[in-house]
């Protein structure tokens, strides 16, 4: 059976959840640091198709069947493994992308999308996510910080959509209270590291 | 709606259904006849994942979604808008072949696979599916007929999966009783002819 932990970190672009997780492998060097497709080969190729740009005809449902048969290669060669041999795993993004993003904010449904994915990860799901909350003006603001320029149509209708997101992270904070701690990722790198690192510390005393 | 007529063409190698296929198609001239990819751009990539000989690290489960993302997209992009226009589309293989194959045969669950493919198809369901039914023995006879020798070893694994497969296809006659009809494929191929275009001709008639 796995003996390791399982931590999924999870948020916009623009929370810093990339930055903070360098920063949380730096302190936990046993850790093995992932994202999808992770170099997996199979994942890879088939993250060539979601991303060609040619397959514009791409229908949603097509789309995150794809995501889900990725992350099943990957957590099965990748993740599974170490998890096995104890170490504690860091995924960048996991099944919580894929329900608001795609369940949510792109409407396909959280409960359709979530039934694909059980499919995908059978059991094998996180101790512990933490979902980085960020204002979706704030969040877009740091991304562009070194653009000096005004938000424009097309940032509005981010904003818009992040929002969506934004709301679906929260439903599923409802739904899943005792896997998904949320931080506030509005404070400096330093304020939310810190948080970070004592959360995960006191899912390992448990 | 669809307006259109939506048969599926199941069953073993070895029972005919493909002969039977192009001799039913050439006596409904009007019909639409298609196997996935079907040519579909991004079925066919998704395929060649699938398909790369390479790719011996595939999970199963990894496959059943690949071939459920391929059947969604061939499904939006070739038989829904022929349906839309009132034809009669007639598929060699379908849903039934991932649940008797890898759900059943390969025993990742009838019930699992369903799922997956009920968010891949939605409520696009064929209205009629005919299940060619042969013995496994005379299904690899037919196949090997052109070859002068003795079962082998694998023939014998080989039988014993198709068997396992056919069982799957008669636990599915059990679940949709009212989709799926068999025809006994053991027949001359002119029996066999006779009999599937009076069955679609029956259920053009209700």
């Amino acid at each position: 059976m796995n003996s390791g932990v399982f931590i999924t970190f999870e948020g916009p672009d623009g929370a810093g959840k990339t930055t903070i997780l360098s920063m949380v492998a730096n302190h936990f060097k046993e850790a093995m640091v992932t994202r999808e497709p992770g170099g997996i080969d199979i994942a890879e190729q088939i993250r060539k198709v979601i991303l060609n740009k040619e397959n514009t005809a791409m229908d949603p449902r097509t789309e995150a069947l794809l995501y889900a048969a990725a992350r099943r290669q990957h957590l099965i060669e990748k993740v599974k493994p170490a998890l096995e041999e104890g170490k504690m795993v860091l995924c960048d993004r996991f099944v919580d992308s894929s329900l608001a993003y795609q369940g949510y904010a792109r409407d396909l449904g959280i409960d359709e999308v979530w039934s694909i994915n059980q499919f995908a990860i059978e059991m094998l799901m996180p101790q512990l996510t933490i979902y980085f909350d960020i204002e979706p003006e704030l969040g877009l603001k740091r991304i562009n910080k070194n653009k000096e320029r005004e938000i424009n149509r097309l940032d509005l209708e981010n904003l818009e959509f992040h929002q969506k997101v934004r709301d679906g992270y929260y439903l599923l904070m409802e739904r899943f209270p005792d896997r998904i701690a949320r931080i506030d990722a509005s404070g400096t790198v330093e304020e939310v590291y810190e948080q970070t690192v004592k959360m995960i510390k006191d899912k390992l005393a448990k």
